[in-house]
């Protein structure tokens, strides 16, 4: 499953524990959350080195802990595999973090509410505050359309590729009969954004259910939510991680 | 993010310390109930001073505690600052508080069965008895009217004053695209209203759900469940007490 | 809040603790299920005396305990009040007790799923085996045909006859606008309906919403099912039991 | 309830305690997890003994422990009763493991959203990449066809040999007003299935409600997911056991 050919990249360098801890609880809290279950990921790019990612080993979010993140080249090959069994979806990360320098931070769920949009011709837009990062129309990947008939998952650099070129400059991208990504410049964001696109999708939903022409935020709404220099990210973020500290 | 002009409000006096653990736990059962996310707030009246209200701040309501809580005056002015974050939007409160001598506590949240009527033309209604004092369409506050394009925050005493007018006489006003506020006499009752009102948005999309003309409760029945004397809002106040103490 | 004239009636003697137990274990069951909320309450028929029935005080089922058992007679009237408060609904017991003498223990809730039907003209009918006690259409009973316009409580003997008498011979009856009741010879069969209750309603409303004709259980298979002698209702029971031991 | 003639059948022989461990896990993972109600079961096939079956006496899936776990025969006869209660359906079991010799664990479930699927003219099909296993419209066994009016229970060799025909080749079979029944190469294959096969049924619904015309997975999509070597179902097992071991 090692992808690897001659020598493995360097590392890009030691990383603080604390930021590692970031990514175990951005893992954890997503799995509390119901965003990810046993088969998503989310990394982070390397703080020293902007050619290399961090990323768990293959192992369900909910369970993973500090000796489990792995680093990555850009490519996905990893600096140090010790026979570790890793995420075939890895180039997921890898190719946005190519496509995106402005993005630090990159969840792949399977949220719940999100994926029936992905299967439909109804568009999952922006409909409350909290997620006014969605903007628009949310762009939707069709693995199909980038490689035929496959198992769907984003098994190499030209999926990797397919789907960053959909993503394009926003911040989530919808993966048609599979699942979600979402991005940030950091991991509070991604992590923010993956919560805050469930809670949109559950909330347009009901809205569609009760009938009536909706009030869709504003792309002007969105410019001004979206550029606010106060949004406070640590404040879920901290009763978040309280959660998962209860476990 | 501090507005104060000139020298701090002064004190409305100390408070009890069993009213100030009653404004936690409201803060703790309404997330452990679904009703708040990270960004929602609960205030109450100074007991002592109806010139001055007491407001956590800037801090996730499930993890907040007695040392958070801050006095404010009703131009959300602080007391006693002490360097901490401020809630952007405690203008709900102080604007509500100059409207309505009548009430005493405030919830703002975003409880989730509750936005998307706020975004449709379909009104919320009261459908069950518990939640009579919904009275007949729930107003709906579109800050669009009050101030175009924003980021749909309360900011500010003009967007406080808007919100104060639509929610006029009434316990619940719907924001668009963001949430809700309920109000009451004292911190049971406005835990009571934004719990129930979150029930009866449920209750009514499954009606809807399930068709055929629905039955509301009459005007009469409202007036006469809302005119209760032996209303036993402590009966579940004891209960969800009791869940956030066992979490 | 005391209805009782004269002096108060005789105790129909002692009760063994362990059904007294299985009472208070019976409301923080449904409790945990999600089926009572803060204000709804069950009652079990005194053992060794028929015009006698055991229901809590006024407190949220959750958090009662033996202690809080009281005596009433079929009249609703306290055996030993001890200045305790009162549910004011207890003549949907009392007056059940009298009409249905197979009839052993009664559980009153506003399970949230089931409501809605109670305001539509969609009948909730048994879907799946294990709700074959729902029989047919289930029969719903509006107080406002009974006295007009109420706070919709069952305050008194009228309100509870009407009710009984739309009860009829059923398991379950539900309460417009309001919630629904379901009897049974014991209070584990009781405590059965009612979650099953909620669980046919949420399968009911799925189906409708998926749409296309729905294939209800045919008459002659609701009979085969509510005949059987070897239901195991103390299966569920013993699971249920222990989630609010572990709590 | 005992359905044997003349002298019971012998052992297959002791198996490994692990193996028990993972059928114990098993029940209590899909209870967890919302799939199996109190009256769900689950079996594997005898590791050293095609002819024979483990189950638990009848009881409560998530309360089960490993010293419920009987042995039958394929005609669902036990081995050693020690007068223990047995499942009324074991014959779901026994008659799926002689038409099927490539099973070898499989899951009776009322699990909540599939039921609908199996009372409407609405066919589950597979709509997202980790429920390919579905492959096509679901089967759905209605037992009317195959026995008249019944109470809908597998009583029989009968019932269960027309369920077992129902289900062929597939991996799912749906029953009429009751329930479901997934198979598998390996219990952790059978339980991972029968949760996404909910998750399937909650997408697939929520896709319909929003509307639009609905991609599902394409028959070669199926069998390019389904034909994985390195489908890691490790992976989620590990997580969903970490959560019972919690609880």
């Amino acid at each position: 499953m090692n992808d690897q050919t001659g020598s493995p990249p360097r590392s890009g360098g030691p990383v603080d524990p604390a930021v590692i801890d970031d990514l175990v609880a951005a893992n954890c809290i997503l799995a509390d959350q119901g965003v990810l279950d046993g088969y998503g990921h989310v990394s982070i790019r390397h703080p020293g080195a902007a050619g290399r990612y961090l990323l768990s080993r293959s192992k369900a979010p909910a369970i993973i802990a500090a000796e489990d993140i792995m680093e990555y080249d850009l490519d996905s090959n990893p600096v140090d595999q010790q026979g570790r069994l890793m995420y075939i979806e890895r180039y997921i990360h890898g190719e946005i973090y190519k496509a995106r320098p402005d993005v630090n931070a990159i969840v792949h769920s399977h949220s719940p509410t999100v994926i029936p949009y992905s299967v439909t011709t109804v568009k999952l837009r922006p409909i409350c505050h909290t997620s006014a990062f969605l903007k628009h129309d949310v762009p939707n990947f069709d693995i199909r359309d980038c490689d035929g008939m496959t198992d769907l998952l984003i098994r190499n650099e030209k999926h990797g590729r397919g789907l960053a070129r959909t993503l394009g400059e926003d911040d989530v991208v919808l993966m048609r009969g599979h699942g979600n990504v979402c991005v940030g410049a950091n991991v509070m964001a991604a992590v923010y954004r993956a919560i805050y696109t469930e809670v949109n999708a559950r909330l347009q939903a009901q809205a569609m259910a009760l009938g009536g022409p909706i009030k869709f935020l504003a792309p002007e709404e969105c410019a001004l939510i979206t550029g606010r220099t106060d949004t406070n990210f640590q404040r879920p973020w901290a009763m978040w991680k309280s959660r998962i500290a209860a476990n």
